[in-house]
């Protein structure tokens, strides 16, 4: 799959003269074989039915942060309903003030991702879900505390019932992270100006973004970002021409390899998802470039072997920022208090044995 | 002021036989002299004018992390505003995972304290905000870095030219401040069983809470809970009869001896106010104590010098939980993206010299 896509790149780099001067309707056209908009309303998922109670009850577990040992970090923690569904930071901060490994992506549009995380090693959201909270650097949590923290409190039990009425014992781990994922799917970015212009909407994208459209689709950078979320389906190597540098690419993050073992998947990496990203910077998964000016110009040289201009990098920055859409309004969710027999919070810091 | 109350307690203590068995109405008519009910809009506040602009700002403000220096902790991180206005920790987790001195109290109806913090060093809500945000273990900011940060940031420049129209340069650390109290008084919570009963519905507070009322009133737990808020006006020392022990009155922290360095202000804590108190545990300054059921039995014997019953404590418990009144919604506000200037998240933990 990769490498058909790069003999894509290759067929779009030999017709680009073609498309210079391309008319609205013309670009409008090549715009609609490449991408699909994104959906009013969220999208049906895999095995996971979706209903009032358990949306209900998702939105809520997106934002407790008794998910967490310490009971402090929730997943809005780091992926902000406020912040575009990230958080500010180079990689994320989490239990204990221990640094992640990795910048947290974006819940925005996440359902539309073919897999989650950098490295892809979660299938779909409810698998993601359930990585963070146990991690020990993030929530630092394992699902038996989540399950004996739920069930001590009465309406979370009766929350997990109505979500999921036909289950005998329904305060499950898993559940937990179902319900999430349906929450999830709701945190959809419809009417950008790249789906505005698609509708037919000449005046939805200014004319350096129209120019940055262009390049963007005739340079190459489609190869990896295409699609509704323009990218976020299929894996690629960071540095597909050049490496970049250790300050972006750090030689201990092999990405992909070490979910594979496989020596061809050394730095390879699920492509990031485009939509609202000039909402979440900082960029890459090291999270070490803070604009979008300098990521475009990385990923000239380090994809596309281009030493793009400032010119052409300003305006591929200008068609990203036309993927702004309307950014889902979240209430915050009232959520049942602890009860005496709730665990109390645990804020130590287990030591690895090499400390 | 505080001698007083503690005249009026004896007072009320010779004459608890009278009421042992009160009809609804002589219960009310004693409600209402001791109590007033919170109010369903919030209040005019001294000196700073409220308008849509500053609600809207402060809104946003309560919920930015950007306000420290990790751009992770917010107002809303200790104060959620789906925990009823608390965090759920002992004292405070802040800046480097450092833990506060004391426990959050609630944002929650504190525009009707008067005055602000266990110690009440800060005599209004806009002069609260400005210490947490400064404070070393919470977000560990400065003044200039709040103001550099906020102008950086274009959508925060034209959201204080509108909350402050007349004035000439409106991005000050003063002026988040007074933002920040327009939105936090706007986080009350009205018709409580209480108010609801004061108000005429006898059946707003069950039998058993309307026993744990006259208990309330008539053991002398009203000496330092009174008023709109059920305390939060007046200082009082933890332990007018009996000091509880260390593990729940830490000799270290004096309370507002350390504003004052008067004697007699050693261990003196403005009292705490008791609205929605069955939503936010852990209790008393050191948040040692995690039931309302132990905390009620403290009560009795530092301050009242009275061993309550078990059936006794459970009563006052009952009346507790018919304080929590109505919970704000809170839309998550949308927050503007940083931009090139922005500075970026510091998360550093300077060590204090004794380290």
């Amino acid at each position: 799959m990769r490498f058909f896509k790069f003999c894509g790149i290759c067929l779009l780099l030999l017709v680009s003269v073609t498309f210079a001067s391309a008319s609205d309707a013309e670009l409008r056209t090549m715009a609609k074989a490449m991408f699909q908009p994104v959906p009013t309303v969220a999208p049906i998922l895999k095995g996971n039915v979706a209903s009032d109670a358990k949306l209900t009850l998702g939105h809520m577990l997106y934002f407790e942060p008794r998910l967490s040992a310490s009971q402090l970090i929730s997943c809005q923690t780091c992926h902000n309903v406020g912040l575009a569904g990230g958080d500010l930071q180079e990689t994320s901060t989490g239990h204990g003030w221990q640094k992640g490994p990795r910048n947290a992506p974006t819940t925005y549009n996440a359902v539309f991702n073919s897999v989650q995380f950098w490295d892809g090693r979660a299938k779909d959201l409810a698998d993601q879900a359930k990585g963070p909270v146990q991690a020990s650097v993030e929530m630092n949590n394992t699902p038996e505390a989540v399950v004996t923290l739920l069930t001590s409190i009465p309406d979370y039990v009766e929350l997990f019932k109505q979500a999921f009425p036909t289950e005998k014992s329904p305060v499950t781990f898993d559940n937990m992270a179902k319900a999430i994922e349906v929450f999830e799917a709701t945190l959809i970015t419809p009417n950008d100006g790249l789906d505005r212009f698609m509708a037919g909407d000449d005046k939805a994208l200014t004319a350096d973004q129209k120019a940055g459209l262009d390049l963007f689709v005739n340079n190459g950078c489609v190869g990896c970002h295409d699609g509704l979320n323009l990218g976020g389906t299929d894996y690629f190597p960071f540095g597909v021409v050049e490496q970049p540098g250790a300050e972006v690419l750090p030689v201990g993050d092999k990405g992909r390899f070490k979910v594979t073992n496989t020596a061809s998947d050394e730095y390879v990496f699920r492509s990031p998802p485009l939509r609202n990203i000039a909402l979440t910077a900082p960029y890459f998964h090291s999270g070490k470039v803070w604009t979008l000016t300098q990521a475009v110009a990385i990923m000239g040289t380090s994809q596309l072997g281009m030493e793009l201009t400032d010119q052409e990098v300003e305006l591929i920055v200008n068609l990203l920022e036309g993927l702004t859409g309307d950014q889902p309004l979240v209430m915050h969710p009232l959520l049942p208090a602890s009860t005496a027999s709730t665990p109390q919070p645990v804020l130590q810091v287990k030591l690895s044995p090499t400390h």
